[in-house]
């Protein structure tokens, strides 16, 4: 691996910045709205399916997340809420997209020590502006030669990805906290993909197997990438 | 102009498809929704400023506009909505993420015409899941070199997006419906711009003054240019 890598792509929610725990104050919150009707667990649950459900109109992202807990909560209250729910879950959402920006351990380090040597870039999920937003308000867009916001993570969107920036797969390794978004993928088109877990995973985006593969590396944080280049 | 264009930027939404025609529908539904509180053209103010309020955290596109509606119509009410609204207008969104996308006269004859002669790309603002699934439903795809799905339309944003495409200004030429938006920020870097009027414009988008520039082509419909490359 270390004399084909030419470019390294960095997922940006939960790789380079908190997301997830945000999401799941945000779900929190939802669920203490509801309480009076069902079981934090069931608000959860009727939650997700409606994300589930939704995915392919909607896509990843905040706003996206806010209609599906709209959506929900009139399911779960059979349209009993009180009036003044949809209001209190808009102002859920539209906190959500002004929290801010906190970079996770060790991530500047690494990129400051990548950046020259590597073409570095972002492959993130999300909503256009949200994620633009908090790459602006990260402070690292100066660290990336492209940013790249994908609709979804399949195979066939990184190969659009690879043919837009000219990088063959064997030349490209992708680093990122889901092993279902960031990894399986890279690897099928033969990339190369570094797994840095993250303490809280969004349950659609989990993955049981446990992984080998000869392009594969399970990091236990991201600067212990610099110990593989 | 006619030697120096390499590259020609199209607009999507009502340049090369219908759109605003279904906002506009959209609009009217909701108005219907609302017209025991408020006669149409309030409910229809109450929703433009609340959209105007809302574009730098939701950004262009339909999840952000349904945000909208629901928040309009919790105002418009005091609280005090039938609780289906919210529901009801769930739905006017996900139909509209799911109208059929109808080409405009003579986009495809032109884009045929131009196809291999210039590199040609699409340069949209909205929701990104949504624009590329009307790119793919048009059936244009394959016309296009490279598909630029754009969080605004401002000056900075057009100088992001050559720079992407290594392209400079007096080689590009961006063709759309919107004076403020594919026009004038174009204009104002050093590139060429035309523009094709379509019949119904978004309120936020007008712009009422007269343009005269040595860079601007006023076109009648999209075929026109030709004549002028």
């Amino acid at each position: 691996m270390k004399n084909s890598i030419k470019t390294i792509a960095f997922d940006a929610d939960d790789t380079l910045w908190v997301n997830e725990p945000y999401f799941q104050e945000a779900e929190k919150e939802f669920c203490n709205l509801l309480e009076d009707y069902v079981p934090h667990e069931l608000a959860s649950k009727e939650l997700l399916q409606t994300e589930i459900k939704n995915l392919n109109l909607y896509g990843y992202g905040v706003k996206g997340f806010v209609l599906c807990m709209i959506e929900a909560a009139n399911q779960i209250t059979a349209n009993k809420a009180p009036l003044h729910l949809s209001n209190r879950i808009i102002a859920i959402g539209q906190e959500l997209l002004q929290k801010p920006v906190i970079l996770l351990d060790e991530v500047e380090h690494t990129l400051a020590q990548l950046k020259g040597k590597y073409q570095l870039i972002v492959a993130t999920k999300g909503d256009l502006l949200d994620q633009k937003r908090k790459l602006i308000k990260s402070g690292l867009e100066n660290y990336f030669h492209h940013i790249e916001i994908m609709s979804d993570k399949q195979t066939q969107d990184y190969t659009n990805l690879l043919q837009r920036i000219s990088c063959a797969p064997q030349n490209f390794l992708m680093l990122g906290n889901s092993l279902k978004s960031d990894i399986l993928p890279v690897l099928e088109l033969g990339g190369f993909a570094g797994h840095i877990p993250y303490h809280v995973t969004w349950t659609h985006e989990l993955h049981d197997e446990r992984l080998q593969h000869i392009q594969f590396i399970e990091l236990d944080k991201i600067g212990s990438i610099l110990n593989h280049l």
